[in-house]
């Protein structure tokens, strides 16, 4: 007699909640469906033809290290290119600053795993990253979300949730996911000083910070940490830990990202990838040098750029010609995803279940909420669907939303 | 005024031990240095032309989706065709019997996460795989070692550790690392019937199960639990949880590794790695299937056994002939290791710390005993060097050895 396997687990995985983004990406899948639920690039962008020279460049010159174990930080000059890349557009770091990933998504996990103990508390924007929570639920965080608007967090209303106590801020300054809010000049500044009052780091996670369609770029947070604390020998040693990841700029299923961080914590979090996964695939990173190395990033940052600048204006304009007038959104200056906000009475999630009939997608505000709330908002895509797409999309949900508004009154 | 870091962290890493398997892999890097400390493969059997050929077939015809995020539970096709590959040579499984892992250091990490609460008790053989311990270490476990012989762990003594109660049993039962040895089909039998008496699920860890030089395969832990419970539908729903991975059969480079169990476990397992890394690298799982499909894992594996048998062969005809006789070791039928035992009033820390200044390495034993002990016995990898190499490397430790034994005495 066999023991049910209920009664052997840990329950860590309990406290995990549901498969939110999983179920959404399942959604995808289905072909008749126009889905701006997932935050998937485009993949008429991935550079094909650079990955078959890479592949090929790789296995012919190195491959037998491209294909034996390597080290746990990651592949040395991947990690020197990231951090001249790095010290170009956002801060002055070396090598011994980064360690590789696979994917964000792990690093937001090592980032669990190193700081919270059960019960410990993590500030977050208000709506916030569902793969964070994900993440962090499996350690048992608590959250503080702190509120958000057009310009990201208001950071006025920072200062009481940091006298909680909390272990680190959570923060996406860049076309947050989901919001497609950007965090102003005058409040990173004031981050950066309220963190270090408090003693709280800052985990900045910055997927999206090249994907700006207009618009100054603003320096990320732990540059201006960087320089709060004044010149550091080309070593950074403050008080953020820095997360971007190559999902964004090459393609997501070679699952490559890397954290920045102060050499101390890189000791650390390498101990803790040593027994979660020994190392990130030595090829991915080979063939990611290769594709990236000689500029190649910033010119293909472009391509990436123009085209979903163009599927953002798209979406806008449909949505501005088509939603009913009580449907609002924000216009964000960059990034995968916009943000629709309905009239108060009306749940997202029921709008979700009718769309679906309509055969378009989108994900409901809710789950973005760690202490609820939010259940008339959601999330749109717009960096998958072709304008096309797009155009039939908008007006597929344009309908529903007209249909159930009508209902209403 | 910065405060320390050190005040932030969880101190879950400061349980996880000092990072042998790491601080070894750098002495590898070491180019005069012959090691026979690391576990690695021998790049000469990695199949460099069909890695460039399924590479270049895969970003033509596959592109888009093998770049894009993909589902958590692996590449469909990858998983069917591990499924007939197991059912050949393992058990009756399907697909859905089967998780990708990011390696099989992320299905031990896993499994610590979802069955160890601090203090939780895991039977192990002494001595055992230090991976497993750095895996389990960070959930706090506390281990039950059993003694084991040339015919593996001593099942006789395991049920006495059963009684304490353990959250599992992890075993590697062919050619086991570090010792080499083989578990008996008996003693299989007697692990089956005792954990089922007890209600104490079994981890079999199988990354070498088909790299046996002589002698007939024994069947795995996994089917013999399988036929112990009768006819299963083909949907394996038993006692045991299976590791294997690609990283002996095609390449470690690629991170690919996979987990056997009952569906509801791997439902588990799935929601733990969404959390933990959303999916392993999608494109390496493309490359994987087009590299293994056809019936090209079988006839590679006869090139991989060819190649480490005569390194075996050779390593071991060297330490007949130069070892001094108070030094014996395993002759292992099949994977990577042999293991060496030293009078018992050496050290093997100290024979190291000699062999390098002689430029050789290996692993002393110690670090495979969790509760200590072992001092005396010494891991030897037989895979990675060529054969005029471990004829060198054997050489010098045989000086080594002899000037140590001269002069205790």
């Amino acid at each position: 007699m066999q023991t049910p396997w209920e009664y052997r687990y840990a329950h860590r995985i309990q406290k995990m909640g549901s498969s939110v983004i999983r179920e959404l990406l399942k959604l995808t899948e289905q072909p008749d469906v126009i889905s701006f639920a997932g935050g998937l690039p485009a993949p008429e962008v991935f550079p094909l033809k650079e990955f078959r020279e890479a592949c090929n460049y790789v296995l012919d010159h190195f491959g037998p290290q491209a294909l034996q174990y390597s080290s746990t930080e990651g592949y040395k000059p991947l990690r020197e290119m990231i951090a001249r890349h790095t010290v170009r557009y956002a801060v002055e770091i070396e090598a011994e600053n980064i360690l590789i990933t696979s994917g964000s998504q792990q690093a937001l996990d090592f980032i669990g795993r190193l700081f919270i103990n059960r019960g410990d508390y993590v500030v977050v924007e208000s709506p916030t990253y569902l793969g964070a929570l994900q993440a962090w639920n499996a350690y048992g965080a608590q959250y503080i979300p702190v509120r958000a608007d057009e310009n990201g967090m208001i950071v006025d209303e920072l200062e009481a949730a940091l006298r909680i106590g909390p272990k680190f801020i959570y923060i996406l300054p860049n076309f947050q996911n989901p919001s497609g809010s950007t965090l102003s000049l005058d409040r990173r500044k004031k981050l950066v000083e309220l963190a270090d009052k408090y003693g709280v780091p800052i985990i900045e996670d910055d997927p999206y910070g090249q994907l700006r369609y207009e618009g100054e770029h603003i320096p990320s947070v732990v540059s201006l940490d960087s320089e709060y604390r004044g010149p550091n020998g080309g070593h950074y040693s403050g008080n953020v830990i820095y997360l971007s990841t190559f999902s964004k700029l090459l393609a997501p299923g070679l699952r490559l990202a890397w954290v920045i961080a102060p050499p101390e914590v890189i000791h650390k979090l390498v101990m803790t990838k040593q027994a979660a996964d020994l190392h990130t695939s030595s090829f991915n990173q080979y063939v990611a040098y290769e594709v990236g190395k000689g500029g190649f990033l910033d010119e293909h940052v472009k391509v990436i750029r123009a085209t979903y600048k163009e599927r953002r204006d798209v979406m806008i304009e449909m949505m501005e010609e088509m939603f009913p007038p009580e449907v609002t959104w924000t216009r964000p200056l960059g990034g995968m995803f916009l943000w629709g906000r309905l009239p108060e009475e009306m749940d997202a999630a029921e709008v979700l279940k009718r769309a679906l009939k309509e055969k378009v997608a989108f994900v409901p505000g809710e789950a973005f909420h760690p202490r609820g709330g939010g259940n008339n908002t959601m999330r749109l895509n717009f960096s998958y669907s072709t304008p096309e797409t797009i155009r039939a999309g908008i007006t597929r949900l344009s309908t529903t939303l007209k249909e159930l508004i009508k209902e209403k009154v």
